[in-house]
């Protein structure tokens, strides 16, 4: 396991992370991302976006950052998302109150403000910089606020988490889908948490990105038609009746109701494949079920994919059933119907009572109305009788009615279906966390040699593949550079590098991950046989091969695809 | 030239851009993309990432959109991006000024708050909304605020341009390019602008995506090494001295002093192969130069490509010369050295005045610490005389020393360069307009035969290819979605449809830009020659050819490498 002060020195040496703003002293919980760390999130993404989009077809669509105040008032992230801080009385210091009493206590996150006061009390918790007396403990709540438009008339929020722009565009989208379910829907942008104290370099980070897929699906039909294919492949559970890891098949923890439904299912085995397609170590890698007290309120089931890193177990993708808790919410809040028209297989004949309006009594009273009052009076419920009178809006009138105007029937009626809020199951994925997770599970520093490699993945690697001249004359770097251009205008990543020994340069491509590395030497150029050959060298095994220069990209291609190097 | 709100209603209705926020009443200048829009949106960015990645090497980065307050006052954001607003004093709707004046005047956002107001008075300007007087003309700065952590401590502000994270990282970026100049860097993001009162669209959004690319060049050398080869492309130009549009070649353009100098030119050049790739039509695009008295006043030069849209020429892309101004803005904000050290072709031998300690004088003193006493004086210039003495700190002592420590000495010294202040020309481009442009850009209304074609190019086609069964039974539906599932996951965007006549079909795919189809017939399961084939047809030529299933996928790539339908 690195050090993480270790990887994020190399990070910040060579062009992956940067900690943000740092000419200007910094600030806590920003990070940049360099050339490389870009382009390996850019990577990872491609590789996400190739599983949740080309193969399970979900579709993506890119919402707003800034929200307004309704949106996170629906969400509860208004009145429920925030931590307890309390704010040195001397120094001013502020504090996330939890972390001040980790010593004391287990999971005291979970604590009230009055619970972590006592604490406070009972262990004459203290200013950790100035020693002072801490003040009372509040809600300090974790979105970043704006104003959108002129004055501070219209409250804004940067999202706390990219889900709810899917959610607020239900509707659009289940029409894009041609009101049919299930349907999945991804986004990949920037959240924003407004940390009282970042700590632990980027686990907690202040501006993150995310990577989230929502699936709208049948409540009464959580099966998933791709599960028989998945069904015996192995996944590393702590589900929170033992809280002990058992290692079983997809198939086993939903049949033994360890995992509560197929489709959760599938999509954490989804998670593990995509994992450790970009480089997790699986063997790092477990599937932890949220305890009951940790669970939030609506969800029905939720698992968190944790991958053991120099910090401990980190969760790096929740996998839920948020249950309807969304949809209804937003359709609460905004008044519109965000329900699904779930079609019998074969229309049903129920007994309903209706409103009719008596259309004589009606005609006398109000002529040339009389149509448009008796359309509001047969689109009202008999719910909305009140004290045997119902209220109708004709024009700008408001006309209050008696009983000598409709009537209550009980009618037979044809019904083809009924509307029923989608359950949503989330993947949702901390990109910046699982980035830093394949660079810490790439990593190996091998003392003896005084050689660092990352061990990426070719598909996540920034670079694919170094191209070096022997010597910087004769030519030799003119081809070389000639075999980089080509390579970069392929669209595959290339670094030329021409100073240094080889030795050295083959390090400098090991220490950033890149797979693979070609020389260019006097062979190349004075080969007899007519051929222009070149040297690949394999980052792993340090092997080397002679292959033509007419074939670099069709060899890279193929090794790109997973062609073992060996043979080539 | 389609009507922009026709074409917003289509996009709105299948799924490119939504209003954002509609169920909560909307807010002004916010829009979502859909599935189609965000899938055109990461085409176009691949586009231009290809050319300026793979082609022209420059790096990719990806920094923080929130920054503090430091960062804009050095970029000169704080003091100097805004609007002038006018507040009405009796429903207290805020007011753009310039834009109250539009009738009479040409360039109202030119005028100052003084002359807004003569106009006002002059024309007897009222509320448009409830004709109340209006109040006093003020500046109202376009970023959004926010607060960083606890408290209001720390002010935030939201990105108005994503190049100020590259400035701020020049250092961590020299070092990258291995201390060596010209080197390119881009990045891709969301930027933001809190408009007063945000109209026309997209054309003023206030959470916008731009595409930017600085590159630092030496300020003595804008030649640019692949000039030569395009230096015979011509380009529309509108020079800011004639005002008139001249077509020329790039060359003539640098030649007669048109363009500033090669690398601005090239990369006009570039801007204009980036719009055409993507569709835009080079006959509604130019080049207009800024006028003297709207270039940014640290800008040498400055271009905008424009487009004609329906709501007139829209600037599109800026390609700016910005010289030194934003590195030496942040040099003197951090003080941070942020030059760049340029090597002479052979050592220099120059006249330097140095402080040198006198050696006795200190060590008699200062005794075991002289060591750092000398250092210290050394490390001074003579500008750092006061009054005949010098001031220096070891440890935490501040000392002042006078003649007798140190004295003055002129040597001949060998330089091997000097460090400047790169010069930086700025590509940066508004990818929702041009986004937007594509889109117009395809738009065509056939209304004889009620049908609408949105002729994008393949590359950036959302869906690239529309996939049917003839009818959805005897398996040719099975087989259809076999081969649908199989080009999605092969990364090439597709769509399934079986409902309604294949006409109908064709005429959803058309309005949605999709540049084939693939029918799935009865000859596909009967032919006797044992040759599976389908029917593929071309949305511009209406064209249909049988293909052969196994065939398909390369098909398709030679397609979207720019091959002719006719040539299949």
């Amino acid at each position: 396991m690195p050090d993480s002060s270790e990887l994020l020195a190399l990070c910040k040496r060579r062009g992956f992370i940067w900690p943000s703003f740092e000419v200007y002293g910094g600030v806590a919980g920003m990070f940049d991302y360099g050339p490389l760390g870009c382009t390996l999130k850019n990577n990872i993404i491609n590789v996400w976006r190739s599983i949740y989009k080309g193969e399970e077809k979900f579709v993506e669509i890119d919402s707003e950052t800034i929200s307004p105040r309704d949106v996170f008032k629906a969400s509860g992230h208004i009145d429920g998302f925030s931590d307890l801080i309390t704010y040195c009385q001397k120094c001013h210091t502020p504090f996330r109150a939890d972390h001040l009493v980790e010593k004391f206590c287990k999971n005291p996150d979970k604590l009230s403000p009055g619970e972590l006061e006592g604490l406070f009390a009972e262990h004459n918790v203290k200013c950790p910089e100035c020693d002072g007396d801490l003040g009372q403990i509040s809600e300090f709540n974790l979105m970043f606020k704006t104003s959108i438009g002129p004055g501070s008339i219209r409250e804004g929020y940067l999202r706390p988490e990219t889900a709810q722009g899917i959610f607020v565009n239900y509707l659009n989208l289940y029409r894009y889908n041609r009101e049919k379910l299930p349907f999945g829907v991804i986004q990949i942008g920037k959240s924003y948490r407004n940390e009282i104290a970042p700590r632990q370099g980027m686990m907690r980070m202040r501006e993150f990105n995310q990577m989230e897929a929502e699936l709208f699906i049948d409540p009464e039909d959580k099966n998933w038609s791709k599960f028989k294919e998945i069904e015996n492949e192995k996944l590393n559970l702590i589900p929170n009746t033992t809280l002990e890891l058992t290692t079983i098949t997809v198939g086993e923890a939903v049949e033994r109701g360890v995992i509560a439904n197929q489709v959760l299912a599938y999509f954490v085995y989804v998670t593990k494949r995509f994992l450790t397609t970009i480089g997790i170590d699986s063997d790092k890698l477990r599937f932890r079920e949220h305890e009951k007290d940790e669970m939030a309120h609506y969800a029905t089931d939720c698992w968190d994919a944790e991958v053991l890193l120099s910090y401990g177990w980190i969760e790096i993708v929740g996998i839920a059933d948020r249950g309807c808790w969304d949809l209804s919410r937003h359709a609460k809040f905004s008044g519109q119907d965000m329900t699904y028209f779930r079609k019998y297989n074969s229309p049903k004949e129920v007994d309903i009572t209706r409103i009719k309006a008596k259309n004589r009594a009606i005609g006398l009273k109000f002529k040339e109305r009389a149509k448009d009052v008796m359309t509001e009076i047969e689109s009202l419920k008999p719910e909305n009788i009140k004290n045997g009178r119902i209220t109708v809006s004709v024009g700008n009138e408001t006309i209050e009615l008696n009983e000598e105007f409709f009537e209550v029937i009980l009618t037979k009626e044809k019904v083809t279906g009924d509307r029923i809020i989608p359950h949503v199951i989330e993947p949702s994925h901390g990109l910046d966390r699982i980035l830093y997770s394949t660079l810490e599970h790439a990593y190996e520093r091998d003392n003896e040699e005084n050689r660092t490699i990352l061990h990426f993945m070719p598909t996540v690697a920034p670079i694919k593949v170094g191209v070096f001249p022997l010597m910087e004359k004769d030519g030799l770097d003119k081809v070389a550079y000639k075999i980089y251009s080509d390579i970069c205008s392929s669209g595959i990543e290339a670094y030329y590098d021409s100073s240094g020994t080889i030795g050295k340069r083959y390090a400098r491509m090991d220490e950033i991950g890149t797979p693979w590395c070609i020389t260019v030497d006097y062979e190349t150029i004075e080969d007899k046989s007519n051929k222009e050959t070149v040297t690949i060298r394999d980052r792993d095994t340090k092997e080397q091969k002679r292959i033509e220069i007419k074939s670099i990209k069709e060899i890279l291609g193929r090794l790109l695809n997973n062609a073992k190097f060996a043979s080539l």
